[in-house]
């Protein structure tokens, strides 16, 4: 059996390759490149149509969420043998090093497997449609956000229960575990659910002044 | 290893009885139930609300599937030894029967027990809120439909992305396969999906309105 620094320590990873990056290496470029993608989806929308600032923010977190979702997700959803990487390729870096979390992603496991299919294939493009749908005020942007931000949830959900039915033993240590496994997926619970709250609100204004007007 | 009729032939399940009620038993039964929730929520609305037709059939598909979330599911999640049960209990009779076309439910699985306390914790009680709201004209009946289906959806998706990722061989035969797992859960596929494209549209239409109203 392969060292590796997951747990279950008796996980079996045949040709397991340990990471080339450190991890503050890893965390530095994926804050690089989120505020990277955070200021342009911040600058442009405001050459391009009349968002207020608060939609401004909500483009900026579709557009963040949305690629991590395509790109990063998507990496991983194709890649069941990253953690076998040899080239120091970093999205197999950043999965090796958040499996430290969760080893549910080096094992491959079906629930996760799952979840991130439909993430990566469905709710990442739908994200992009969304900040698109709130910079251009089209009538569908309150029930796209309603419909990402409740798929979001939902996987989430879905993720952590599985986890705690099967023990809630894949964190190397409890740093891990409340770093990636609980820190780095909190945003994802706590934005969509402000988000379904909100579009809610909106949709049932909505319907509430048609039915004044039509009686 | 005990004997049953599950797939796959290794699964252990110590302490299996096997069913008491022949299948066409089973089926009559909950045919005859599913008709008396049918008729009383078709009438029922009409005594005391304007619902149109169309709208007392989605009444019925609210009732009628609200109640299975919280009745016949809801058991089944919060009974993980159904099949050890020697008392003929009728819906421990379901699920036995049921497992022929997915023994995953046997099993325990649990991405299964995940979508399955989902479905029967949030969605139930949200169909039953939904069928009155349906009745009683409120605002939030489209959003609420919304998102009832596509929690319904994204769970019968998970449901089968799950078992294609694990080998897709729960089904004890062909025939359990196409009638339990395939047709049994296809109702689960298709109505949430058009009540889904409705509500979208409803609700991009009022927000339209709206905003020709600002204009």
């Amino acid at each position: 059996m392969e060292v590796h620094p997951y747990s279950p320590k008796d996980l079996n990873l045949p040709g397991f390759v340990p990471n080339f990056l450190s991890a503050s290496t890893i965390l530095g470029v994926f804050a690089a490149a989120s505020i990277f993608v955070l200021a342009v989806s911040w600058i442009l929308p405001g050459l391009f149509s009349k968002a207020t600032k608060f939609e401004k923010l909500l483009i900026c977190w579709f557009t963040f969420t949305g690629l991590i979702h395509m790109v990063v997700e998507g990496y991983f959803v194709f890649s069941p043998d990253f953690y076998k990487d040899k080239t120091g390729f970093y999205f197999a870096e950043i999965w090796k090093e958040y499996s430290k979390g969760d080893s549910r992603y080096a094992s491959y496991d079906s629930a996760v497997v799952s979840v991130e299919l439909v993430t990566c294939v469905v709710m990442g493009p739908a994200c992009l449609l969304a900040a698109y749908a709130i910079a251009a005020q089209k009538s569908y942007r309150y029930v796209l956000q309603l419909f990402v931000s409740l798929g979001q949830f939902y996987g989430l959900v879905i993720y952590y229960i599985t986890a705690i039915l099967e023990g809630d033993h894949f964190s190397a240590s409890p740093l891990y575990y409340y770093a990636y496994y609980i820190g780095a997926n909190s945003p994802w619970g706590l934005i969509p659910f402000l988000i379904i709250i909100r579009c809610w609100r909106k949709i049932c204004e909505s319907e509430g002044r048609n039915k004044r007007k039509r009686q």
